[in-house]
């Protein structure tokens, strides 16, 4: 591995070089009038997946923005990985506060700043690089890979199943493979190896059918803001146990492993309140706050809305009221199956006097990897190979839905690698990539390729 | 009487041209381009109270509009009446919906359409025409008379309390009398006796101090609207009593008289429930419905807010909750007691996670008449004569500021003699008033005249 990653070293300036041509397309998908550059993002990454040696390079139309997919497949018997990004970008505002124009990048104490810089084009820029290290240096890979860049990750991905559900035979692989996420602290190489799942409902709660006086019909007509508040209070109890019936069935324990792994992180709970203006942390009593996070379930009001809500007193009695809730899912929680416990819940705790309506808006389920894959094991010596440090394994408490479908369609595992750090403003202005981790990065993604080759998958 | 009674009956015509001219007049006290139109209305009213026979009629400058006083008072020993009214009107929006124009009065069905009609101009104009009945046949009136017209009910009356305050000489009363009420029904004449008071109140929870990531954060961080919801639902049992400690200590249980009353007027469940899309009735068991209206205190909410309340799903930990709560009282409940005794049991509930902010937006003390009151027994007698029926005693939930203010400053009781119906659209499109109760309503407050002169204050 030395040749590789002496060139991967001697390489910074040109791979820094071509990622800020790249931050320099405003691929802002959300935006109707950047359609043109989000495009061009597309054609860039096939620039730099042709010139990476890949055998096969591809842009597939969808009715949104394409999908490159790109392919190098030399012998079938190898280990495929299947390695997932997104070229497309958050929107800019609040455009202000950026120190620096966001699609003009700038280095500033060892980060590059600029929008995508994290999240996703500096992260998925690892892998295009590692790969070409390998074609120009061995002249081949060590193993096969396979690249789907999307370009609708920030608008929910509308077009992505259906693409690899209808691409399943092309999509074979033994391991998907995402930086897309955050290592647990700077100076923490880490991976990421459980995500929760998610149910979301609307719950509209309906009395008289206008708004009226609540001193003219207050204590004879049903208030919907109470009788909603009733229905959400129920829905844990003072120890913030979730109190729906059945929930916890499924659930499956956090091991003795994982809580050792999780015990030596440094998560420092004074900063963390400190950082949010906290008076206190909440959550389960028996569980720590990572543990609260990563691997056990949660009820949250995610809005709530009724009556007058402006300046002043209004003396209304509202006809409506609204709340948006939703479930966090651990493994082995179904989502349908939660879903089908919380909506009977809710139907028996609203009152005969209110119309209640439940609206099921989305879910996915949670996912969790075997510490003991081979993936993850190849995946942790490259980190600490490329990084000098034994990586940490962390969870994380939301929801990427590709690893769901790449556990559904394609029966793969993925290894979540990512080099983004916690504080590098991923939807926020001033978005960065610390360079170290970058370069670092380069170096993790070929080691990965090797480690790879070696598994026993 | 009867040559006051003859002389009203032969004057409809131009009673009703003359309301017409006043009507016309778009007096919208909310709307700052009818500035010149609200002054002008001011000016309609003074000409209408010296062509009453007023001895003085002035016209009282304020910081907002004006207040018109007008008085005849020629022997001290006879009782005085206070006659409230206002000439501003509600805002026309959504003037699609008027079938005819706003300011141009037109009659269908024997009643009269126009913004005010029956809020207040129609009501207020019963009261110039006796006056001017009296004096255009008998030149004198049986009692001494104080008209007291403001122009800013419509946006809170802001200067009103001030005034009276200042002016308690000037206003020196035995009764208030005021009409801008609605009958109980459609030929049911009508007085109604008592208001119920009222606190208002803006919660603020707080947890985080931005908004975070449901499933980054979910499980470690407090969600205020949960906590809020949770304080809320501890509010009201499920038989709808309120639960703040020592909330009904004061309460005046209702007298077997008034239950009596109640008892016989017209009150339709069925059509009640149908005008309002209700699946059943709400409130406290072994109250009827109007009992728990009028003579029962409510814990009410006006408005929540939380989070993201637009079309689809957002998976966010709001950082804020905002409710805003009232509770209408009934004699004797005081409403800063009351409000000490909310302020502390929602201290008590909130968990010390959150930041709480409990703020007192504004009250009203609750009010109520004997039905023994000699003016209120010369209304029923006033209404009997002039409508032919036995009029009903009601009480209002809600609540009318300047019957507090008159008891409390003046230490006058008032007579609510509304000749306007339920479904006249005080504040809605095609406002209406009927031209029976119009001049029923002259009639009445002629009677009432002629009565409270005989009564012994």
């Amino acid at each position: 591995m030395k040749t590789v990653i002496d060139y991967i070293e001697n390489n910074h300036n040109r791979y820094l070089e071509e990622l800020k041509e790249f931050l320099r397309i405003p691929s802002v998908s959300t935006d109707p009038t950047k359609d043109q550059d989000v495009r061009k993002a597309a054609e860039f990454v096939k620039g730099q997946l042709t010139a990476a040696g890949m055998a096969k390079v591809e842009i597939f139309s969808t009715e949104g923005y394409p999908i490159v997919y790109a392919e190098r497949v030399m012998e079938e018997a190898k280990p495929t990985v299947l390695i997932y990004g997104h070229y497309d970008v958050q929107p800019v505002d609040p455009i202000e506060l950026w120190e620096t124009a966001p699609f003009e990048p700038a280095i500033r104490k060892g980060e590059l700043y600029a929008r995508g810089a994290a999240d996703d084009k500096g992260q998925i820029f690892i892998h295009f690089k590692s790969a070409e290290a390998f074609m120009n240096t061995r002249q081949e890979l060590p193993v096969n890979i396979k690249f789907l860049i999307e370009g609708e990750e920030e608008i929910g991905s509308p077009h992505l199943d259906q693409f690899i559900e209808e691409h399943q035979d092309l999509l074979r692989s033994d391991v998907g493979m995402i930086s897309d996420t955050t290592m647990f602290a700077r100076g923490v190489p880490s991976l990421c190896y459980g995500l929760r799942g998610l149910v979301f409902f609307q719950l509209d709660v309906q009395g008289a059918n206008t708004d009226l006086h609540s001193g003219s019909f207050g204590g004879t007509v049903v208030n919907p803001g109470f009788e909603l508040s009733k229905i959400l209070a129920a829905m844990k109890d003072g120890n913030g146990r979730v109190m729906i019936p059945h929930f916890y069935d499924n659930v499956r324990e956090v091991t003795e492993r994982e809580r050792q792994e999780y015990a030596r992180l440094p998560f420092d709970e004074a900063n963390f309140k400190q950082a949010f203006g906290l008076k206190q942390l909440s959550g389960e009593d028996g569980y720590t706050p990572l543990e609260r996070l990563w691997v056990r379930p949660t009820f949250e009001i995610n809005g709530l809305e009724s009556g007058f809500t402006g300046e002043g007193a209004k003396t209304v009695l509202p006809a409506k009221a609204m709340a948006k809730v939703s479930m966090r899912l651990v493994p082995d929680q179904d989502p349908d199956t939660i879903a089908d416990l919380f909506e009977n819940y809710v139907r028996l705790l609203a009152p005969p006097s209110v119309h209640l309506k439940v609206t099921r808006m989305h879910g996915g389920k949670p996912w969790v990897a075997s510490l003991d894959h081979p993936a993850l094991v190849a995946a942790a010596e490259a980190l600490k190979k490329a990084f000098g440090k034994e990586p940490v394994f962390q969870r994380e408490g939301g929801s990427i839905p590709v690893v769901a479908t790449f556990a559904e369609r394609l029966n793969i595992p993925t290894v979540l690698m990512g080099i983004g750090l916690p504080d590098e403003n991923a939807h926020a202005p001033n978005e960065k990539l610390d360079l170290d981790n970058f370069y670092g990065g380069v170096r993790s993604s070929a080691y990965f390729l090797d480690e790879l080759s070696r598994a026993d998958l």
